[in-house]
């Protein structure tokens, strides 16, 4: 079943490592088909050399394993979450490119420091709110989802203005309207991060240096690319 | 028409990604027939993997474009002054390469540090000014190009003496007497702009350390490399 | 003799170059027969691309080299003495790499900043301390194995729980429970120290942003990869 | 002439590319025929990529090109100053390596840190003063040979001992028994000066960390590698 979309998951784990965002095992990408309410993601722990579309495995919005021969990914839980309370969200991917993972461990959210991060978001990426220890100890991988969508409506961030978002001490998730523009948000937010650092150190060497981008910049460059008068790229 | 440029244009366009300045579609190269008064410039926002040289748009010096099934570069105005302003410019290159962005950033003009710049530009690399409001909710692109024209123009720097800008909170522009020399030159800003964070951040782990390179030995590298006696190279 | 383990530890070699751990001829893997109480490891100072299997050098538990044409690498007597106390290390691996190299040559233990590090070790990576005078210029490589295990010990840290050290002033040793699981440590090591020093350098910038893992966070990582529950990958 | 040193230089001067020791044209080996009085080095400005053994240039000890279409390497009195005062010497290599530019740039020497130093250099690799306003006015890359080895005169140190300098502002040479050697040095080199920062900077977040490698290491290391009793390596 869905075997198209399981070889479009397939593809797009690949990338993760064509993009230098993983290495071993560490990510895992989801794809939903949101009419059949199903969706295709890695299986935990299995290395992307020898990994074929026939290993990806299907999961429903209860969390029921559907098909698939191997576990499924150990964050299923997480995106199933998102799944739920995202709805206009096609694919999800969660990795530990460093850049992104040193931001999260440093519990901070990245700050909109140009207009490669405003192409890209409207605003912050949030670093959600470390979880309890009850949270931890309980349905950890689902309770990481659901403080992620806490944290987006306590902000009144919407899902669809910021693909992207720092789980605290952990990582990143990022998603899009498919698997692979879900990719390529965490190769963007990956770039960010790497950007956002070197701004704050290559400011730290002059004083009269001040950062982040004026609202009317950010506002046009998130608009000429995702408003509806949007101009960038092809009809 | 221009297929001789278009190819030059499209190769010179894929040198980005070799030459790692590029992730997905960051990056526009454009090249100017002078004689001709038209330049070709990369389609905006389509991936590197799948373009072809009849896929570059040609437009004419007052912005219509002329020839082309695509969209231009939305930095399209950006290039188009440049050309109208500096005319000893043969070739435009437009990336957001992370270490020039993050000086963009910072807001920062990159000092001239050592002879690796001195060979580059005879002097520091300016960050314009940034954009007003009103600039940016104007003509958006467009005013980018005025900002680094009135920027060199301020600071009396000729284009033929420092070949790239910064544009504040954004990233680079380079440019050269053709396509080819200005994608070299966006490749010398990113190292230049590395080894120069790299410079500060060196020196600041030693109280005795000052930095900046003397105005003798600057001149004698811009020299010998571009000035009239120059004896670097090959005749 | 061992030709199935010649194999083996000479792909794991290998495996060094394509991780980008080494360069030149800067690191060693060895793998050991336990019922035969045999090793086997790199010949020194021979460069990886024209070394084949059969250049792998067999030594025993007592340091003598027991087949090869060529000298064993010259830290053979740190990985002899690790394997003689670390009773459950199948393989070791030692390089240079550059991240775990500054922290080493910087005397710092690793602090567990992040479900990365907690994936892989069950608390901070330990510094060793720095060697004397009097165990430099005796025998040095076999002091290098004892003070690892010394401060193992002083430590209470098992060497199933942290596979891995920093050598004061010189770089890392890791181990697995075969030889490529010891070169997927060094991967992770050199991963993790990386995230850790740009963790500092993130947090640096904000005041308020305090790092380091919380245990409970810590454990559950620890334990869903590695505990007797586990339940990270398949069976 | 001296075809098969031809041969050897044009492989050591591909061998910076394959090291991400060089973009475009930024570096050059040279290697010396001692009976004959000869260098052979690459052509100035010259790209890597279409670039043959014929096109290398032969230079005698008095800096007259004895053979060559084109011409050698501005730097060639360079070369030839530490060809005629570093009687050991046998190969010779500049590039603009990121990571030791930005020490040079920063005019400091790189301190030994730790054992990947120790196997290099007998100590600190020093950066040698900056050339006056007469000397860079004057016959500058001579001038800068010259300064090279007053530096190592004044220190005390031997060519044999330590086979990279960095020139202040400007960036490394390194030298060898022969041309690859040379090349190996100018690679480790930029893994030192990486190191270096990096054990600066790690300890930097650290109060109690101190830093320098012992003076006894440094002598067991270099020893072991490089002195009459070294046992590194194969006989």
């Amino acid at each position: 079943m869905l075997e198209e979309l399981k070889q479009k998951v397939f593809e797009a784990n690949l990338l993760l490592v064509k993009y230098n965002l993983v290495v071993l095992t560490w990510g895992n990408v989801s794809g939903i088909d949101r009419e059949k309410g199903l969706f295709v993601i890695k299986p935990s722990g299995v290395p992307y050399d020898n990994m074929t579309a026939d290993d990806m495995v299907v999961v429903d919005l209860n969390g029921n394993k559907v098909e698939g021969r191997l576990n499924p990914s150990s964050d299923t839980p997480t995106h199933l979450e998102l799944y739920r309370q995202f709805e206009d969200v096609g694919g999800i991917v969660h990795t530990h490119s460093p850049w992104a993972c040193s931001w999260a461990q440093a519990g901070r959210d990245v700050p909109a420091y140009g207009t490669t991060h405003a192409d890209f978001a409207n605003g912050a990426v949030p670093c959600a709110r470390g979880l309890t220890q009850a949270e931890v100890e309980g349905e950890y991988e689902l309770n990481t989802g659901k403080v992620i969508v806490e944290e987006f409506e306590k902000r009144s961030v919407k899902s669809s203005e910021c693909p992207a978002v720092l789980v605290h001490r952990h990582g990143p998730f990022t998603w899009g309207k498919d698997c692979f523009k879900a990719v390529e948000n965490a190769l963007i937010l990956e770039e960010v991060c790497k950007m956002a650092h070197r701004t704050e150190a290559v400011a730290s060497f002059d004083n009269n240096s001040n950062i982040g981008i004026e609202q009317y910049l950010l506002d046009k460059h998130y608009q000429r690319k995702h408003g509806k008068n949007a101009y960038y790229g092809q009809k």
